[in-house]
């Protein structure tokens, strides 16, 4: 299975393709980050990140597109682009029939790191050993969006929805997932 | 010059568009609402806003799109898809080339009432009466996408963008709308 991660945000959208393998083994296959200038009008803005989104796509041909779950509390200057890229990729996916998951920034964290409440440099260093790389792909949003590739991969069964769940002993990824997951619904304020 | 306006919203889009006619008469060319299921899942909810957008646009062939603008401190339960479905509409327009303009609920208000702070009935109110319509348009979101439209033909000069401008003494239209922006600008928190 191909996923394309995809780490939304109008001045830099992160992006990066992964493959599984036998054995839960991940192979990173294209990761880079669709760019927009901030001299240009909001439209023009969305207009060049979706162009760069549908060739990736287009090239890739994933078979799911993983996204990042934005919620409205997040940081107050930016959300709205985040949000918005957010929407054109889901958008240039249904197009072309490519389902679409949603995971949130926790979720992300206890898949790749074990822990939901890992921090950035964390999560950025265990992209880079999942994936055999020399380096920590960079910027931190090429990062960022291979490990919700990785995320949709490794997502354990307790992570499905209700229908496809089936009933079995969580592992301790499992467990940090549902507290992850747990925390992420509860009702926050603005 | 035709201007569609958007309401943008993920359950209920408004769609509206408005002719100018000489001596700064509007006339009402269309108006209707883009819907969604809230049964489906988000990234569908997108493409079945997105599609009807876009053949509003190759029907109605706007010279503007006129969106309102979005801020995150608006209603947080609804505001990430409000901001996807905004994100889309300029989006859309952004791909035929079709200039944007964003226009705050204050400046609406302004626009068509000659308050920033008029209440949304007296908003559908004015915007039958400017329109010569024997009824005001239903769902409120229709009515708000005409305001939308209205609002882009009415802007007074002195809300162009600074190089557009010309030194003018301001009307009484120009100075509640100056208000407007004043106060939508004005920093705020979450």
């Amino acid at each position: 299975m191909r996923v394309l991660g995809v780490d939304p945000g109008l001045t830099r959208c992160g992006l990066g393709v992964v493959d599984s393998l036998p054995g839960r083994r991940v192979q990173l296959v294209a990761v880079g980050v669709a760019r927009s200038s901030i001299d240009d009008d909001v439209d023009r803005r969305l207009l060049a990140i979706a162009e760069r989104i549908d060739e990736w796509l287009d090239e890739q041909m994933p078979d799911v597109v993983a996204v990042e779950r934005v919620f409205a509390q997040h940081n107050l200057s930016t959300v709205m682009g985040t949000a918005q890229v957010a929407g054109l990729a889901m958008l240039a996916a249904a197009r072309r029939r490519i389902p679409v998951a949603l995971h949130t920034p926790s979720e992300v964290k206890a898949a790749v790191t074990g822990s939901g409440r890992a921090d950035k440099a964390q999560v950025q260093t265990m992209v880079a050993r999942i994936l055999g790389l020399a380096e920590v792909p960079r910027p931190a949003d090429a990062a960022d969006a291979l490990a919700l590739a990785i995320c949709h991969l490794w997502r354990p069964a307790g992570a499905l929805a209700a229908p496809q769940r089936e009933l079995q002993a969580m592992t301790v990824a499992q467990r940090a997932w549902a507290a992850a997951e747990h925390a992420a619904r509860r009702p926050t304020r603005g």
